[in-house]
């Protein structure tokens, strides 16, 4: 098993809230992962589309599992959404996540959250996480 | 009951978002929200802190109200979120919602959420939603 | 000439911020421009690096070139830079912006700075206008 | 002088960037700061208004120097920027600077510019700086 994977599973075990959603990954490997989420009613907002909190915990997720999939212990520190279209009620949202700068104490991820069926993207987002010195115990 | 009231009172009930991460009312007036939320175990990532999707998911909900009161449908366009400290398990969030600036096609709302029994906040949000010409039917 | 190229020439004859940063276009199409900025001496901060303002204000040209290039007047109405890398003295910086989602009433545009002679982007920029329904008289 | 003030010369010698823009100090302390700049025929863009890299230049001095005068070295990683309204030729901007979350890594700041004669803010700022090992040399 990869390093990228080993410690996805390893803080997949923990992360109650990715499970609560049913998040599935899709692809994990070094900087770069996909996920999947289907759009349940307890996602909906008050204008009956996917909360937005919802849309921005797929992409957190997403940046999580690729920012820490180098070994390190990486928290967000800021994060940041666009949002161009809303998700309905059944829709399946894949987030692709890739790492586009690694620097010693930081990177900066790209989230795309597409929708299936959908050509264009539905949200964009974008996040910084702090590098701690601290390893995964993987 | 105020407009702001009404408004709330209509989107919440449609909000199964809100309700599912057990969002309460504290404040709700013209251009101004206060909800709480608990932090459970299901809102938990893989560091046993909470999921940042979900303290955005309690910002995102805040500014929706606070941005909707004065009666036009408003979305959300895009939201950035800055990571002070982490919240655990069992604590109580309060976030409070401003709208800081008011123009006829857009809004912007700030949106700090502290942690009870802690001084300083947790959580700084920002946000911007697309003023629509329709009116919620209140 | 092309309509973006109109809408181009048109902005930057009054764009005397982007006159006076010695902005240059590489390229110029619908929803997309290219543009280049040397880095000099009235450019840098106290840590002797590039100010992030500086680094900003070539990407909101960029952003601005691309998202008006349709015909219709979009202002920015938020923009988010991350910082990979600062810039120094003499440097050439590479601005490629993209519209990412053009909607009715906004657009979201991606723009990446890159620097002559180096591999990996420096900065990393995202905006979102809002699209009047006002056109350029070109 | 203080400490801050100390920081602040230190910086603002070499800064020509902010000596370019002119920008003045009306108040530099330790986490807070306010500066004032006049917006001159040079920071235009195409519509007739302030660039918004020059608004966004003014936060990030604004930002530097109150996040800077603990008196360890923190270069922004991160900065979003809200337009709410744009400055004509002759305002005066006054950009104010709060430090709203120190940590020994990062600490965020938040910037509001306001204009001389006009009750609302034009542009809200918010930055992340990491904090690094580094003193200033004062």
């Amino acid at each position: 098993m990869s390093k990228a994977r080993k410690v996805y599973e390893s803080m997949m075990e923990n992360d109650f809230c990715s499970q609560w959603l049913r998040i599935n990954p899709i692809l994990i490997e070094e900087g770069h992962c996909i996920l999947e989420m289907e759009v349940r009613k307890e996602m909906l907002n008050g204008f009956g589309t996917l909360h937005g909190g919802m849309a921005y915990s797929l992409a957190d997720s997403a940046l999580a599992f690729a920012s820490n999939s180098y070994g390190r212990i990486s928290p967000l520190i800021n994060g940041n959404m666009s949002y161009a279209k809303g998700a309905k009620l059944g829709d399946t949202l894949r987030a692709e996540a890739k790492v586009i700068s690694l620097g010693n104490k930081k990177a900066d991820i790209d989230v795309t959250i597409t929708c299936v069926g959908h050509e264009e993207p539905f949200y964009f987002f974008r996040g910084t996480v702090y590098r701690t010195s601290k390893e995964h115990d993987v």
